[in-house]
């Protein structure tokens, strides 16, 4: 039923997976990733399922006797069933880590996140000293930009060193999927770290960036202007400023209000008023994991949170004080 | 095999759709949609289906012997697996839509997006003659200010008739899970259109609406400030001014940075600069089926796209001079 092999172990089924607790799960992508153990070995495992998208070729071959349907109603011209198809036809993408470390469900246990209203006053008093005090090495990007690793991956260069960039497939892009478009552009100067640091004297720059990355972009992909998203991350993941450019139909991670600052609305904020970006008040999030929160809640600046319950309350909760 | 219901059909296998083609998908929801037919029957149909999320529950009945894994490969700790359960815990969500029309394929087909960058020129030229120009009715918003829909719904309201709003769950909320909470602020005022018409005699209003419903929410559901979005669409989905609240952690549809603005980033702006929102190029994004499309490349803003393809092209476009 089961053979260690050198490294790891592998399974023939799932019948020796004790499921302890639910880490968190996505109803949406359909995902789940949970706590358990194995039967007959020592030490946490976690099993990550996820079901599988749809592509043409399954859809033709569910469309079989072999697809036993189940209805829910019928109403007019629409009928809702389950379906039950020839289960060779509907695998389950199943990933096992074992032996899983502490560090490992941490990662995958679910992290309330909170957002922050950075004042001024809030970025130069914490989060800057926190970035400074914190070594987030940059020695990988400058490895980009010096051309000593991923030259044979840069679709454009501006090599000019106060406006130039260069634009690269980022690490989640397969370079090919247009659907899923994703480039970063890298500016060379090394002295921006965030949007933070943007005034009136860098317009020319981020406006380099806007006309030469579509062009660029247009030239090598087709992809027009009109279907891209262009961005900034606030807090970025790295302190070097540097751009995304994503297909504007991609959810990818990132584009939500909370976190992604378009470069036009960037450059005009600056062109409308110069020190925006030092006045301003922005918004940042943060998990309940992150150093910076604890910080807020000491200085009474965020609240301790309880875990979102279900609501109304379910019995458990109301009765307490049987325990 | 099948049997015809008073208004519908009612399938007992997907043996008699004969698909044409894939209108569109979702790979990351693991959704599809698929125009079709349906043998020895007239006309079209269309088949929509999708995977079901996993909960705890599937998952234990799950990890059984039934489960069979077949090993894609072992790394270390990590190993990954394609999954065979027993067809009952993994059925797939199924709607058929019998008669199709042609409503129907169009609504379900892929619609490319674009974004315009809307200059207050833009905005009085085209955007505004639009809007005045089309019925948009909101007298279900008016029906609910008046009280005369949905009072039971009400969460909160303050009547100050400039001031004042009503809050009420959103229609996409089932009003209960607090990981998916969604609630609209609705104005009392009646003359303000979209963020558009912001100006700084609206701070009151808009401050208002921030603190009062951020309290409202904390009292009634136990989420923090700290736990919630709240924003504004532009466009938004009906012309008069509302703020969307949900839950943070929640993807909620549009609230991608090029749809949603964070009140407290409006309120901002419009304390910085009073006529911001007079003055600012807002961006927003429409679909190529959408009537502004059109008059957009008509007068050269947008270009007209092709259709995103692979990249590089397939043999199928290399070859085309062989057809």
């Amino acid at each position: 039923m089961m053979c260690d092999s050198d490294n790891g172990i592998s399974l023939e089924n799932l019948s020796k997976f004790v499921v302890k607790r639910v880490l968190s799960d996505s109803p949406d992508r359909k995902l789940i990733f949970v706590e358990g153990s194995l039967e007959g070995h020592e030490g946490a495992a976690v099993l990550i399922l996820e079901k599988k998208a749809f592509d043409e070729k399954t859809v033709r071959a569910l469309c079989s006797e072999e697809s036993v349907l189940v209805k829910s109603f019928v109403n007019d011209l629409y009928s809702t069933y389950e379906c039950f198809p020839n289960t060779k036809v509907n695998g389950i993408k199943t990933t096992l880590i074992y032996p899983a470390t502490e560090k490992h469900i941490k990662k995958f246990e679910r992290k309330t996140v909170h957002i922050i209203q950075e004042t001024p006053e809030i970025y130069k008093n914490i989060t800057l000293p926190y970035i400074l005090s914190e070594t987030f090495s940059v020695q990988w990007v400058y490895n980009i930009l010096e051309h000593k690793s991923e030259v044979e991956k840069i679709v454009f260069e501006d090599s000019d060193k106060d406006l130039g960039f260069i634009l690269v497939p980022d690490l989640k892009w397969d370079g090919q999927t247009l659907e899923s478009l994703y480039l970063q552009a890298v500016i060379h100067r090394r002295d921006i770290k965030s949007i933070r640091d943007l005034t009136t004297k860098h317009i020319p720059l981020l406006e380099n960036i806007q006309t030469q990355g579509i062009k660029a972009i247009e030239e090598k992909y087709g992809v027009l202007q009109s279907q891209l998203r262009i961005y900034v991350h606030y807090l970025p993941s790295y302190y070097h400023l540097h751009v995304h450019f994503t297909y504007l139909q991609y959810d990818a991670p990132g584009i939500n209000t909370e976190r992604a600052h378009l470069l036009s609305t960037v450059i005009q904020n600056i062109q409308l008023l110069p020190d925006y970006y030092q006045k301003a008040t922005i918004p940042y999030t943060l998990t309940e994991a992150d150093p910076l929160y604890e910080t807020f809640c000491d200085k009474g600046l965020l609240k301790k949170s309880t875990v979102v319950q279900q609501y109304p309350p379910t019995a458990n909760h109301v009765s307490v004080d049987n325990n």
